[in-house]
């Protein structure tokens, strides 16, 4: 890999990844679809304020869809994209690191 | 992997490497020990101050080693730890994911 140049598209990755709370919402939702009070559950610090400005965020991006199933009362699920997926192997790369010099 | 529970070395692996200009700078370290002013020449919009202050949260981190060379003028280079190396998968899996789906 070429590293005597920085490249813009890792710079918007990485500016995406390292958005404060990001990082740990996309591990949650490797888990699988989640409820806002089941990602809440795993990040507990984070305001639901935050919260649901950062889905809205990814939402956007094209990191996680909103899946609406009309049952009563309504319940509204948090799922990964294709695109969000394809992150599992930058987050189990930060795990590992963590695991071993953390 | 387990990703039904938060992990707390997760957390503060992404906690440093999302910090902003830390994952440009490791970045631009992979390609091996650089001047204060090659790293600059690679991150232009970051100030002196902040490439300062980073540069000593990461030798404090012992992500990054300051090497002096008695030349006259004296030389420093800054280069990347075995703890700062090993992050090189964490640093392609982001490249991978951008040059795919930036």
């Amino acid at each position: 890999m070429d590293y005597s140049q920085m490249c813009p598209k890792y710079e918007l990755a990485i500016e995406l990844l390292g958005k404060k709370w990001t990082g740990l919402m996309i591990r949650v939702l490797l888990d699988g679809p989640k409820r806002f009070k089941e990602i809440k559950a795993q990040i507990p610090e984070m305001s639901d304020r935050i919260l649901t400005e950062r889905i809205k965020e990814l939402e956007k991006l094209d990191v996680i869809k909103r899946n609406v199933y009309p049952e009563k009362p309504v319940r509204i699920e948090y799922e990964l994209s294709e695109k969000g997926k394809a992150l599992e192997p930058v987050i189990k790369a930060i795990q590992f690191w963590g695991e071993k010099w953390v």
